[in-house]
Parts: structure tokens; sequence; C-alpha cells
């Protein structure tokens, strides 16, 4: 069917929207490719339309290619599954909850492992139904606090979900593999660069997780690769080193000092310098100074917790990483009320001593080991202590993830250094382990006649996501630019002339590709300009244009390919030229 | 791709599950297809996914070919447009309403027309546009009160909406007349059996419409059908035959009686038989009395009002027709305490004399015209009047098709009388006229420069309660049926002989359909009896299986056709035979 431009449902637009930050959302916008409908909830447009059912084939064909078995649960569901999980809690507010007429609780799911679990367990009681791998395509919903980017954080969006289920923890092992290389069939075959991650398990639960971050400056993820080896982490996975241990014994004692108006780490840097303070011989540097952040911990349904954060003072908290090792609590900075409310905690001079004397959990960054030394609040207004030394004056209840990754930081088993990316999360794989069959109390007869547990996999793909995704990587200044694989359309034929011959022969060559099976859109708008027409087709951005313009009359057709060379072919080439190029 | 019963994701079930009480519902939940995860709310289990898909193709290709444009719509939607057509309150408990984190008030839609009269609006500015044909096939909800049988009513089903956009009522009339057409291709490509009905057009509005509604006695719609000529109709849409009118002069006044025990049209019958009253000189039947029920009208925001409606005695109210009749505010029958509280309400002795006489709305049947002399109630216990005309002792305030429309009725137009049979509605045409585009302000610049509001109509299938329709019409008391067209697999290949070689020629079976691009289900659970595997192909349906059973050792292949004949076929003729009869 050839789809024209005279009647197609579209208005391109000149103007970036206002609430567009990032050039897929400006440009999916622009091109009518998507539409907002609420905060963080889109329509797809026809084109928009075209290309996430495409992406859905290509994610189809594979999960099909590796033995999954396709099913679609409703997105309105029961609570008591999650109940069963304490999902319903842990989600908090990004859960979209509500009552039915009967006031019964329901929600939009989020995600289905339980609802997966319960048909395994309703459907199977032998071990001879495992391995099974069960999936679906299906509307998503999460109440996000900041719905971003058009589709690329969307409070509905579209999902590919996976669930495996083994017998034995090889059987989950060889699952997990299998979808990690279903995952990059997909990625590949869309065109996409991707790198994959190690990353926290998080909400999920489980062992190991690995996410697909496709490369983007616009992403929400930073990652790590190391400038050796294949390491590559998402800086929330990122595990630090630990520092090396040294003895107490022959440390010098703890002083406290006066230390006026020295409440951030350069004024405290500079006080010591001035004060002649020395460490092995040189002067001090940030990272011999101990930063003490203060935090609110809130586990679900309990009253947020105060504890401290210790990390080297040449280091920031990083807040997500923060996030990511105390999930599914939810952490916040203590405010100017709980300072005020706790005598103890003096801002600019909180220590890890002051803490702990009140009950205050302490957590450190993996450098702040038994024997490290460290310049740190004193826990009085204008005081900080030189010299107080880990496992002697204090004792941490405990090592966290909370530090930021830097670019140049070793990398780990010594392979290089880390640098730093950004990238767009479009997978996530998790050996769940048996945390969900648990909870369902999913019995299956083993080959010995006994019960048994599954094990689970959980395997997730953003594939609306993955068009913004997709957007991102491939747009110029002048419009989208998509591959072969995805585009709406592989060939765009732009009537140019005027001439009543040209039209014609547009028709033709839209007519004859149509006949060979390649779908065609033909700007025949009678009385749109040339420039315009150009225009639009960067916009849009199909990976051809067929110009029938200026030097048609003698008798050449422009083959644009976008964003690359553009071809002289004769008339009568054109046809098997295109379908030569679109095949490939 | 060959598809194995040895590893689906399948469990048939011998026993119906308790809470079905129709064919579809039972053999869709018993062959695996469909499996409840809420009240109303269904998971599509991967054969029942796969005719759902083959349902979507179906409908998608012919809106397509009438130049339908897909695009797709959130689910989620915000409060807003909903307040401008009053659709918001006027849906009542029928729509699931929802808040968001920060307590925006959100829908999930139930139908769609103000989105999509939204982006038109939004897009769309000048006559040249249109018209236009949009359509989404997306997931609905509504928040019925009794949800039943499965997935033919469904708080969660999936329904292909479209709209038509044209700027004259003639263009309307053949936007209608397309969609009419595409239905009809729609549904005779499934291969059901369906009725185009006049019907009403509710909460919806508009001007026109019409239902299809596929034959089933399980179906909730009642329709008739005239025995001569092609009238349909949906009973709530069928227009009584008013009455004959009669001079009022001449009629003798209306007389009181003493009718002791007569709350029943047959107790009041018979009283007047017993006291001699005639009418024109014969009995008196139960049609020359008047019923006079009483029931409560609330209008969305507004206090129930108490209405009388009056029905010849012959005749029950359907609740239903009057409920359309009302619509869009909802209507019940008064209650004990309603009588208790209003002296006027006498039960078994009510009349429109009294209702009048205390401000009560009285609506008639069309029969109930001036002139006409009826035996009603006296408005006190143990009394009834005979000979009360219609506009000489009352007037009603408007006429209303409230009564039950009975077989053998008279059919319009004088073409013989109205039979009864029931079906389920699987699509509805409506033309809404501007009821939408003004409430949304649509202006457009017409041929001359001026603003004009676009027309519009809006049609709807119900797709995934076609999988319903369909097993209601192809099923036998040994399970599903389907038709090739929507089958999951047009070939069930069964392994029913221990032979190896059985095995290995069953093998090569399903692998050269699947070459000849036929889908093949083949069912080679190893451990499992002849017979199970033929009483599983049976429920699951599939129009065609081919047993490789005892008598393949003969070198005779069993193609049993559902429902059908069975045919013994060599085993070097099966491929052939069987892709000439899947291509038929």
């Amino acid at each position: 069917m050839i789809t024209r431009l005279s009647t197609m449902f579209l208005r391109t637009l000149r103007e970036d929207p206002a609430d567009a930050e990032v050039p897929s959302h400006k440009l999916l916008v622009r091109a009518g490719y998507v539409r907002r409908a609420a905060p963080g909830v889109y329509t797809w447009l026809p084109l928009g339309l075209k290309v996430l059912r495409k992406v859905e084939t290509v994610v189809r064909e594979e999960m099909n290619a590796m033995g999954g078995q396709e099913l679609s649960f409703p997105a309105l569901l029961p609570r008591e599954p999650y109940e069963t999980t304490n999902r319903w809690n842990e989600y908090g507010a990004e859960l979209f909850r509500l009552q039915d007429r009967r006031g019964v609780d329901m929600l939009l799911g989020p995600t289905h492992e339980e609802m997966f679990t319960s048909v395994v367990k309703d459907l199977y009681s032998s071990y001879k139904d495992f391995p099974v791998t069960l999936y679906q395509i299906q509307t998503k919903y999460r109440d996000e606090a900041r719905p971003r980017a058009g589709v690329l954080r969307g409070r509905e969006f579209i999902m590919k979900d996976s669930y495996s289920f083994d017998m034995s923890d090889a059987g989950l092992e060889e699952s997990y593999q299998r979808h990690r290389a279903a995952y990059q069939r997909i990625f590949d075959r869309l065109g996409l660069e991707y790198v994959i991650c190690a990353a926290t398990s998080g909400a999920m639960g489980g062992s190991a997780s690995e996410e697909f971050l496709a490369v983007s400056e616009t992403g929400e993820d930073t990652f790590v690769r190391s400038t050796e080896g294949e390491y590559a982490a998402n800086v929330e996975a990122v595990v630090t080193q630990p520092g090396v241990e040294r003895p107490i014994e022959g440390q010098p004692d703890a002083v406290v000092h006066e230390t006026p108006d020295s409440e951030t780490i350069e004024t405290l840097v500079n006080w010591a310098n001035d004060a002649g303070v020395t460490v092995e011989g040189r002067a001090v540097m940030a990272a011999d100074t101990l930063k003490c952040i203060v935090v609110k911990v809130t586990e679900a349904g309990a009253e947020p917790e105060l504890t401290g954060v210790l990390v080297p003072g040449d280091r920031e908290v990083d807040m997500k990483r923060l996030e990511a090792s105390l999930e599914p609590a939810t952490v916040e900075l203590a405010s100017e009320e709980d300072f005020a409310k706790s005598d103890f905690l003096v801002k600019g001079y909180v220590g890890p001593v002051g803490l702990a004397k009140n009950g205050v959990r302490v957590l450190a960054d993996p450098r702040v080991v038994s024997g490290t030394s460290w310049i740190t609040g004193a826990d009085e207004k204008n005081r900080h202590v030189v010299g107080l030394v880990t496992g002697r004056d204090f004792t941490p209840d405990g090592f966290i993830e909370a530090a930021e990754v830097k670019e140049g930081d070793p990398a780990p088993e010594g392979l290089g250094t880390l640098t730093l990316a950004r990238g767009i999360e479009i997978g996530h794989i998790f050996q769940l382990g048996r945390k969900y069959t648990e909870a369902f109390d999913v019995q299956i007869l083993d080959e010995n006649g006994k019960r048994a547990v599954p094990t689970m996999g959980s395997y997730g793909v953003g594939v609306s996501r993955l068009v913004a995704a997709l957007a991102e990587q491939y747009h110029d200044e002048k419009g989208l630019n998509w591959p072969i694989e995805v585009a709406p359309f592989p060939v765009h034929v732009v009537i140019a002339n005027k001439d009543e011959i040209a039209r014609e022969a547009a028709e033709k060559l839209a007519a004859d590709l149509d006949a060979a099976g390649i779908e065609v859109l033909i700007d025949d708008r009678p009385k749109v300009s040339p420039g315009v027409k150009f225009k639009d087709a960067e916009l849009l951005g199909m990976p051809l244009a067929a110009i029938l313009g200026r030097s048609f009359s003698d008798g050449v057709i422009e083959l644009r390919q976008r964003g690359g060379e553009t071809l002289e072919v004769p008339a009568a080439e054109i046809v098997e030229r295109i379908i030569a190029l679109v095949r490939n």
C-alpha cells in the first residue's frame, strides 16, 4: 500500500515543543511521530506507530526464535498477588493504584513477576514441564516522579517482559545467557550502539543482573568502561576497590582543633595546611578528610531513620548510587529541621564519633578500612579532629557504595582505569532466583518425586523507549534518520517538479516499488513547494528519498541517502537501484 | 515455526470452570485459550493470543483498505477532555477513575471520542484536510456492573475504535456507509453469522446508529427481524406503532369501582369479567388495562426523580428498553421505601391521575393515544377505575419506548410480524454529528474561507469479544471448531502410533507444511495416550487434524475435518491434500 502525504494524518512543526529538551523528544514531536496526551503519556501518531510496530516485530521474532512463548496479561491487576510479595507497598508512589466500583483495590501493572509466577504455579506441576520461558509485549504503567523526554521515560509505556523458570541454578544460568544472546541479536538488528553493563538488582531482588545501555549523551544512566579489558558497569553497580588496612599501633592520638569557619572540605583543607598539619610528610589533601553526610533512610511502612554516610572528602556522595545501595528503602538528605532537632548534628562539623555516640547508624565507603586516619568533624561548632583512626576511634556499622565514581578511577582487577559515559537503559536481565517462586509457594515434583521450588529469571526490553533511543542515535540537526529495519517507510518519493510527466513517473515509481513489496511514502501534496518538501523529507527521516525534481527533465532522479551521499540515477534504473539498496 | 504440545505452555481442563455459564467461556478456559486474572479481566494464553491477533489482523486489513489511518492513544487519560463533554460524570460507576501521585484526576479510557476530536482540532484547520478516518486497536476499560462470560463482556478488553470527520452531512453519510461495508467484509471474512440492526445511540449521542449482532442464544442483546422485508432492530431500538386515536366525545364517564385484592393485571381482568364489564361488547382482556409502573430516574449529578411509566396491561416494562430510552440518565424501580414515603403511591392501585395530581411526570407507551380508554388504578387501596380516557381524564407528559416487544408484534410498514432472537454486539456504528466537534469548538475553514464545524462518526468493533462470539458460533459438545481464518493453527498433527516410523513421518509432515507456509501444531507428547490426544485435538479445535495412528502402518493418514468428515489419505498425498484444503 502506498501512503500519501496529501492525505496522511500528519502535521510537521517548525518549532521545538516547549517542554522538550532532548533531540529525540523534539524530533519525534516535530516530525509528527508522537504527541503528548498527558504528562508522561503519549499518543502514537501513524508514523510513530509504524516504527513502534517494527521494533515490536524484531523483539517478537527474536523472542520466538530463542524459544519464548508469547501470552498477554491484563494491565489492570488485582492487589493480592502484589501483596504476597509486598510490592503493593514497596513500589510506593510509583504504583498506579485504583479502586473498582465495589471498592476493591486494583493496580496498573508496573511489571508482572507476580502474575507469571502464579500462572506457572497453576498450570505446571512436574519437572518435565521445565524449563519454560514466557513473555508478553504489553502496556505498563509507572507513575514516575519525573516523566521525561517524551517516550524515553513515560508513565504509560510498552515493554517486552519475559520470565524464565528452571529447576536448577545451572538451568537459570542457561536461560539467562539465552536471553542475553537474544537481546544482543535484537539490538544488533535495530542497529543500536549499546553496552552490556553490570547492574544492581534494585527493587527486583535476585542475585545477578546486567543492563543494556544504548550509548547516548541524553541517557539517564551513567556507566563506566575500563580502558583495558571488557569491564563495563552502571555507576550504580561499580564496586569500589577497598582501601589498604594499616596497623593501628603507633599512630598518634586523635587531636581536636579549633577550626573556625571550616564548614566545607575546601576550607577545612586550607585550615589544615595553614595550621601546618601534614599527612605522611606531605600537605593535606581533600582525600585525607572524611565527609560525613547525614541522610534519612525509609524502609517500606517504617519511620525514616537517620544514617551517617562517610566518604573520602575528595568525593561527593552520589545519591543514585546511595539509593541503589539501599533499595528498596528510599533515602533523602537530612533537612534543616532534622539538624535543628538533634543537638549533636552540627552542620559542617558532623563526625562519626558523635553519630555513633547518639545511636545513629554509620555506613562507610569501602576505602574507610581499619587503620586509615582522617581529618573530620568533631561534632561541635568550629571544631574538627585530626588523626581519627578507623577501628580505634570509631568503627562503621557497615560499608556502603555511595561515593561518586570518577573518570580515571582504577578499574577492577587492575585492568586500566575507568572512563565514564551516559546511556539509555533499553534492556535489563535479572537472575531472580527463588524470591518470587518461594513467595507463591510454587512446588514442583522433581525427578525423584520430591517437591522443589523452581528458580526464575526476569528480562525486560523497553519497546517504546527503543523508539526514542533509536531517534537519539539516528538523527542530525535536520531531522530523523531511521535505520532501514525500523523506518516507517524505506523510501520517500518526492514530487518536486510541476510537470505532469514527473508526477506520473513518481506515481509509477511508487507503484513499482509497492509491487516489489517495498513500502513507499509519496509526497504528492499539490501546493507545497519543493523546498518545504525537502525539509519535511529530512525531518521525517526515511533512509532513501527519490526526488523527481529539476533534473528529472533530463531523465535523472536524485536518490538522497539520508545523512549520506546523493546519487544521480537515470530514471530507467531507479527501481532496480532502490530495490538493491533496500535489500542490502 | 512448528509448535509442539510437548513444550507449549498449556493445560487443558476436563471440568468446566465454576464461574462459567456460556459455551465460549467454558471452552476457551478449558482449552487453555484464556484465564481469569480478576473478575472481568482475562489473560490471553498462547493459543488465545494467536486467535486474537488473527482477528486483529483481519480488522486492521479492512480498516486500512477502507482508508482508515491507524494511530494509538494511551489508555491512561487526563480528566479534562472528558469534563468538556460531561462524560466524566455521565459515565457514572462504569468509568475507572484514579489519581496520580500528585493527586491529578485521570481515567482509563472507555472510548476515545474526546481524544480523537482534540487531535483533529490541533492538527487540522482547512477543509482540504477532510474527510479523514482515524482508528486504533487498543485496550479499553469499563467497570461493568456485571462482567460476564469471560472475554465476552470484560472490564479490560480490546476494541477497534474509529472516527470519521467530514465537512458535510453527505460526507458523514458516505463515511458511515464505508464503515458499514468494511464491517460486513470483516465479519464475512471471520465467517460469522450476524445481523445489522437499527440501534439506539445511548450515551454516545448522535442521530443514527446500527449494531452488528452475532447471532447467538447466549447474547445479551435481543433483536427483532420482520418475517417479510429486511427490517432488523435491537429491541431497544424498536419503535412501537402508535395506537389509533379515537374520538373522545360520546365515551362513557370514568367510573371508580371497588376491586378488592386486585393488585395484579390477572386479578384485575378476572374482577372486571366477574363484574360484567365489557369493552366494545366483548370480555375484558389484559390489553384493556393500563399498567402504571413507578420508577426513579437519575440524571447525572441530580437527585432521583419519580416517574410513572404507562404500558398496556398485556406487556411488561422492558427495563433495558426503558433504560435505553432514558440514557444517559439511569433508572431503577421505585423501592418499598419510596412507596412508603408517598401516600398517593398505593401498590397495585397506582394510576395516572394520582401521579399527575402529585406532580409526578407520566410517560406513556405510544399505544396510549388520545381517546383510548383504560381500566387502571384509582390511587386508593382496592379501587380501580374503568373507562379512563386518554386526553380527557389524564394526559401523559410524553411518550416512551418501555413496553416489551413480543414475538408476532406487527413489523414496521406492515411488512409481516416480528420474530425475536438473541445476539452478541460485535460492532456498532454511529452518526454522531457535531456533538463532540462543537463541544471542543473545532473550527475549520471551508471553501469560502468561513469557519465550519466538521461532523463526526464513531465506529467500534469488539475485537476481544469477537473471539468469544466466534467460539459461540463455532463449537460443539466436544470442543472448539475454529474457522481457518482465525484458527491458531490450521493443522494439528497427532502422533498416535508408538512406531518410531510414525513419529518420523509426523515430524516430516509438520516440516513440509511449515515449509509451505502453513502453521502447524504437533502433538508430540511422548507419554500421552492416543485417546487423550484425540480428545485434546477436538477440544482445541483446529480445523484439520492429521492423525498418524493405527492405520499409518498401512500407509494411511486420517485427516479429520473438525466437525466434518474424516478422510483416509495415503501418506504420500497428505501434504498436497492439506495444502489444498487450507488454501481453499
